[in-house]
Order: C-alpha cells, then sequence, then structure tokens
C-alpha cells in the first residue's frame, strides 16, 4: 500500500518510482480508488521529470495488464504487428496486409476507429461495398489462418487504462510527454498479442512528432521498452513532412494501395512498404535474408500475388473483391476539382497538416467520436516535394460530396502547396531503423 | 471564454498567464465548471514554472474575490493584521492583540482553527474559561472601535477557492510553491480586510520555510503583492529554528502572553513583539516614530496598561480576566513532568518540530479537523539555545491529562535538546526586514 502523494512528490523530484509504485497508480487508477486529480498532478510531473526507460517499460505493461490480454496463440507461426505513430497519405497497412501476408506473414491486425485527418485502416476497408471488421475471436484467428491476414476492430476491454490516460492527458495539457507517448503506444500493441513489433515513427510538420531527434527518441525508447518486456521490436524514423502517399480520404486509399500492388504506386509509399514487409518477413522468420525478402516481395507483386491475396482479405470479410479492378464500384464523390499549375516549376513544400486538416473538414475524418466518415472524399495529389508540375497541368484534386466545401477544401490544398522556379530536392523516406543493437542512419 | 488545457500549456512552457486567464481559472473551479483534475495538472506546471509577481498578485486578487470581501470600513482608522507563517510557541498575536491597541492600534482579528501542533489564537483564548470567539458582525466591530481589539472565528465563506486549491495541492503534492503559498496567504488578508499587512516569515527547522533564502523570496513576493494589490505590506524574516517563546500549548500561551504584558517574559518574543507592535503603530499612523512607538509600548506594559488592554479584551468576550493574575484560574493538567539536566552545559539545539509534534500528540493541536484540543496541555520549555542548564535543575517541563503519553512526550522533548559543554552563541529573532523599498537585514 502507498500514499498517492508520496509517489507524486517522488515523481515532482525526479525519483525514480518502483515496479511497484507505478502498477498501484495504475490498478488505483483504472478501479477508481485514484482520482483523476492526483493522476493529472502526477502525469505533469512526469511531463517535467520525465522517467528512464525501466519506469517506462513498467509503466507499459502496468497498461498493458489493465484489460484483456489478447491471446493470439491459437494462428501458427510469429506474431508481428506494425504501427505507425501517425501521418497523412500513411497508405502502409493497407498495403502490408496482403503484401506482407502474400509472402508467409501472419497478420491480425487489431485497429481502432480514432480521431484523425482520414479514417483508420479498419474505416478505410469498409468504403469497400459489403466489407466488415466486425469478425469474433473464432472467425479471426481461422482467417488468419487459413488467408493469412485478417483485420477486425479493437476489443473494447483493451488497455483500458490508455484510454482513461489519453482521455486525461488531453485535456490536462499533458499529451506531448516521450514516456507517456510511448508507453500508450507500447502497452496496446503488448496488450494486442504481438511478439514483435515495428514501429513507424514519424517527424515532420505533418507527424506528431516535429524533429527527427524527437523521433529518434520516440523510437529508441519505444524499442528499448519492446526489449524489456521479451518483444522484439525494431523502429523507422520516416518522413512526414510531406503526405506520405498520394490518397488521403478512404476509398481513395484503397485504389492507392490497390495501384502499389498493381505495382503502379508512387516510389515513396512503395520503398517503405518494401522496407516494412521485408522487415515484418525477417521478425516472422518465414525468410532470413533481407535481399531475398525484397526480391520475393517485388515477384509476390509482378505475379499479381499480392493483389489476389487482397482481394481474397476482402471477399473473406465480405467485401466485394472486383472494386480492385474496377474502382468506380467503390463510392464516388458527387463534386470533384483539380487544381492546375500556373506555371512550370517545381514543389517545393507542401503542408501536410493543412490537406490532413482539409480532407477531415470535408468528411474523410473525424474530428470527433461520433462524426461519420464519408467514404468517397478526400484529397488526391499528384505531385510531391521536387517534382516538376506543367503550367496547365493538375498537381492534385478534391473530391467532396458539398460544392462549398469543396471549394473551400480547394483553396486550402492550394494554400498547402508552395513551388519554386528552380529543381527542388526530392525528401529521403526513411531516415533511421533502430533495433536493439542501436540506431542506423540510412 | 478560454479554453483550459490552453491555459494549462500556457504555464507548462512558462509562458504569463494573462489576469482574465488566472480569473478565469478560479471563478471556473469555485464553481465547479472547472474539474480538479485540470487545476491540478495546472498547480503542478506553476510549481515547476513559477509565476512572476504581476501573475501571483493576479492570481492572488482572483482567490481573495473568490467569497466574502470583509468591510471594515465601519471601524475607525487604518485596519493592520499581522500573520505569521506559522511556528512552534509562536505566541506573538495573544500578545499584540493587548499590546498595540492598548497604544491606540484597532485590531480586528479574525482566525481560523487550523490544524497544527498547538490551536490557533482563538483555540487559545478560549481555555480562558468563559471566553467565546463566536461574535457577531456588528457585536465586532462595536469591540473594535470601543475597546480597540476583538477576535472572531473566521468566515466560512472567507477566500473559498484557497479552500479548495488547498486542500487539492495537499493531495497532489503540489503545496510548496511560492506563488502558491504566497496567493494562499496573501488572498485570506486581503479578503479579511486589512488594509496594511505585517508578515512574519519563519524560517528554520521548526517553520515551513527551511532555509533564510526561501524565506526571503517568499517574504519579498508577498510584500510585492501587497504593493500590487494597494495594501501596503512589511514582511519580517524570524528564526524558527528553535521554538519562539517557551510555551507550545494553549492556556500555558495564555500564561505566556501574560508574563509578557508583565513585563517578564523572554527577551526573544518580547523583542519580536515589541518590533511587530511598533511596526503595527507606524502602519496604523498613531505614531509616526519607531522610537517612541517603542517607548510607549515598553511605558504600556510597565504602567499596566497593556495587562488591563488584555482583561479588558477578554472581559468583553465573555472571559474571566482574573486568571491573567490567577494563572490557577485556567485549565490545568493531571500529570506533569519535568526534565533536568544530566550535567551542566548549554543548550546546543531544540528540535523544535519535534516538541511540536508531541505537544500535538498529547492533545495541544490538532492532527485531523475534527480532533478535540485539550486546552491544558503542553510543553514548556525553560531553556533555549545559549542558554545555561545546571546538573539537577530542570530545562522543560510537560502537561498532559494521560500518564503514559505524559512520559512518550517527555522521552520526545528529552531527545529534542541537545547539549554542549562548550558555551553557544545565541540565535538572532529577526534576521530581515522587508518592505517595498527593499530589504533590511537586521
Amino acid at each position: 500500500m502507498f500514499f498517492v502523494p508520496d509517489i507524486i512528490e517522488k515523481e515532482k523530484r525526479g525519483l525514480k518510482l518502483s515496479k511497484d509504485e507505478i502498477q498501484f497508480i495504475i490498478d488505483g487508477y483504472v478501479k477508481g480508488d485514484i482520482p483523476d486529480y492526483q493522476v493529472s498532478a502526477l502525469l505533469m510531473a512526469i511531463y517535467f521529470k520525465g522517467m528512464d526507460e525501466g519506469e517506462t517499460a513498467d509503466l507499459t505493461m502496468a497498461m498493458a495488464h489493465s484489460g484483456e490480454m489478447v491471446d493470439l496463440s491459437p494462428i501458427d507461426g510469429i506474431k508481428v504487428d506494425k504501427h505507425s505513430t501517425g501521418g497523412i497519405a500513411d497508405t502502409t497497412t493497407l498495403v502490408l496486409l496482403p503484401l506482407a501476408s502474400s509472402v508467409g506473414v501472419k497478420i491480425a491486425k487489431m485497429s481502432g476507429r480514432g480521431l484523425g485527418h482520414t479514417g483508420g485502416t479498419v474505416d478505410k476497408l469498409e468504403s469497400i461495398p459489403g466489407f466488415r471488421c466486425e469478425l469474433d475471436g473464432k472467425a479471426f484467428i481461422n482467417a488468419v489462418n487459413t488467408i493469412g491476414a485478417a483485420i477486425t476492430g479493437q476489443s473494447k476491454n483493451l488497455v483500458p487504462a490508455d484510454k482513461m490516460l489519453y482521455a486525461l492527458r488531453d485535456v490536462t495539457a499533458t499529451v506531448d510527454s516521450m514516456p507517456l507517448i510511448a508507453s500508450s503506444i507500447m502497452s496496446k500493441k503488448i496488450a494486442g498479442g504481438a511478439e514483435k513489433i515495428i514501429l513507424d515513427v514519424k517527424f515532420g510538420s505533418g507527424a506528431f512528432m516535429k524533429t527527427y531527434e524527437d523521433a529518434l527518441r520516440l523510437g529508441r525508447l519505444m524499442v528499448k521498452i519492446g526489449e524489456l518486456a521479451g518483444r522484439e521490436t525494431v523502429a523507422y524514423i520516416t518522413d512526414m513532412d510531406q503526405p506520405l502517399g498520394l490518397a488521403i480520404g478512404n476509398a481513395i486509399e484503397v485504389i492507392e494501395a490497390a495501384e502499389i500492388l498493381k505495382g503502379r504506386g508512387h516510389e515513396d509509399l512503395f520503398s517503405l512498404c518494401l522496407e516494412l514487409a521485408s522487415q515484418m518477413m525477417l521478425l516472422a522468420k518465414v525468410e532470413k535474408d533481407k535481399t531475398k525478402a525484397e526480391k520475393k516481395l517485388k515477384a509476390s507483386i509482378k505475379t499479381g500475388k499480392a493483389l489476389e491475396q487482397f482481394k481474397g482479405i476482402i471477399a473473406n470479410q465480405r467485401g466485394n473483391p472486383r472494386v480492385l479492378d474496377d474502382y468506380s464500384l467503390l463510392p464516388k464523390a458527387n463534386h470533384q476539382l483539380e487544381l492546375t499549375a500556373q506555371e512550370e516549376g517545381y514543389v517545393k513544400k507542401i503542408d501536410a497538416v493543412r490537406i490532413g486538416l482539409a480532407a477531415m473538414k470535408i468528411g474523410a475524418g473525424r474530428q470527433k467520436k461520433d462524426d461519420i466518415i464519408d467514404p468517397a472524399v478526400g484529397v488526391w495529389i499528384y505531385k510531391k516535394v521536387g517534382e516538376k508540375v506543367s503550367k496547365g497541368k493538375p498537381f492534385a484534386k478534391i473530391l467532396a460530396n458539398d460544392a462549398a466545401k469543396l471549394h473551400w477544401a480547394a483553396d486550402e490544398v492550394k494554400s498547402a502547396f508552395e513551388f519554386s522556379y528552380e529543381q527542388v530536392e526530392k525528401r529521403k523516406v526513411i531516415w533511421a531503423k533502430i533495433t536493439k543493437d542501436g540506431v542506423r542512419e540510412l
């Protein structure tokens, strides 16, 4: 038995909290024995004084065990989960699900329906007519074992401590704390049953982490937590200073994923998917050699195997797989507007957040929990930083179901682009890879 | 209208909060619109990032205005209030009430019944048979105008913001923050109607402020708040590394006050009372010259005027004034025990807190709100630091109504004393005086 103010005082002075103290706080908070006001004071003290890796790992495990611990052991093989810290036009999960499972990685994906510029992966997939993410536990496990991949909504009882802490952090200005961010992410992955974890930590104007250094710190911390928790973790630090892919929406992100699987997508999204998928293969031990893994993945795309795999996943979850061949079967927006370049030049900068917010406000994402997502709307960008635009040629397209919103969003997207007469260097996508052995800058 | 997390975020980054933002927080908190958990996060951010003098003054005024603002204008003259940050054997208020009012300072004293090693001033006075502190507003004002001094309990609606904030700080490890301490003290003085304020900021092992430097910081901050709030404030930094007077209790502190007024008390307590009382005379403008003020005070004691004044105050509040001539009329403890020196030597150190806690535990003070004070019990010390003790002669006495507690307290008090064969320097009582013009070390 501990006395809460003593624990807060310890943290306030920058002293290390014991595993038992951390456990006491999390258990007491979830049970309702420790009130919000003590926890929020503690969170603010953590913001200022931090936590070391050991404390953060203890916090992570206490949180993970605060609710259901998903058991994926009935699934054959090593379960690898990929998590992205979130960004704009981040269609990697939609690609990885079929791509990695097409070469033998078992993917049991649990995904939430959070707030954001676009829906989550479940929302995106549900833009496919018929597609349903409500699978019961047995059907889910069975699907992964037979087809290789399935996706389901998150259990409501997964990491209740995180739901409570996150809601509290949100209203007490304590969101931006490394140990709190890291424990929030890792506790969900661990409770979700992942044996190995791949993290895509994004940085830049469109990411939560604004700088490379912060992303690196977060990545290192999470890799360490994974190690301490006995879940091998690999983290990538990747660029989110501009949108990753070209589509920002729901149905259109399904289209973009299909394009990647057809070998026609944008190189940035493709290269990141290839890196993540090959890393998944290594962690899942379906392949030992990185180069061979990449070869297999490219072959899977080339032969159409990956696309067929996507169709199989869709069909298994009652969706219409024909959407991948005929995009017109996906929800369509009533209005669309292309933005054209006034002059010849190069894209110098794209304000990813501005585009993301525009997409959200025309209905692609949720601002509030109860908002209903419009699967048809969104923004296509045709040109990324360093790419050439031609006078009179389009560089982006807005899809909306409301004419007024269409024009407003068009202005926003236009303002998000900066052009230059001089040639501009393209941005690197993958900046660093972190394993338990250290950081390798790429 | 403000958004609370933005205000917390501002404070977290060390940015200055506006007067309106501070007002919004205090108003919202008292009304119940802003929950504890946001306020506690803000308090922790204030602990780490502080507040400047202007912000602290704004906080103080917002708090002061959160409830009743006492109107002392029906009392003639300038109303001066003295406040001590609290210590052990701090009998100054009991002395100042009759002493300063005997020379023309009007004293309308409002005092609470807090937790502490001994009772508050109202508890101490209520050890006098018949004495009652429940005066209604009119009787209180009338008594001050006719007799010169009166004491009453604190209005329940005085500074509700402070009551709420203090309760919250107590359970969230945010008590030890200068701006929060300063605003708590000053808001109560200002709401209590004081036009001029004298602060006795104590430091040392028996005080809340452990170091001279911290006491100085707190004193300067409160003098500044007073200036910004238009209430001239003078602060003294005084020693609390040992008990100030000789009595730690309730009835026995009345006895010690009477002794001072009879010109027989300990020089430490006397010198501080003389300084505070003369400063009260200057602020109240009943005397312009400090030396003359001190002369008048000494004369009031010598002629018996001050003692008569104390009797008048007591009689007016239904107490028996004869207790001052015959201490046996005060409550008496069933058991007493004197501690005697084993060898000749000097007092080197007195652990004031240890003695205070011993006194509290035998019933002199409240640990919890509902504890009932035993007016008879307490601790007399006969010797202070630097004073000589003789073999077999007593240096302290314990008064208790429970034999077991008596012996326990005797052990505690004995352990609180350290002796030395060599002569030890006496401790200075008044270390510094702070006015709006600056600090003068004494």
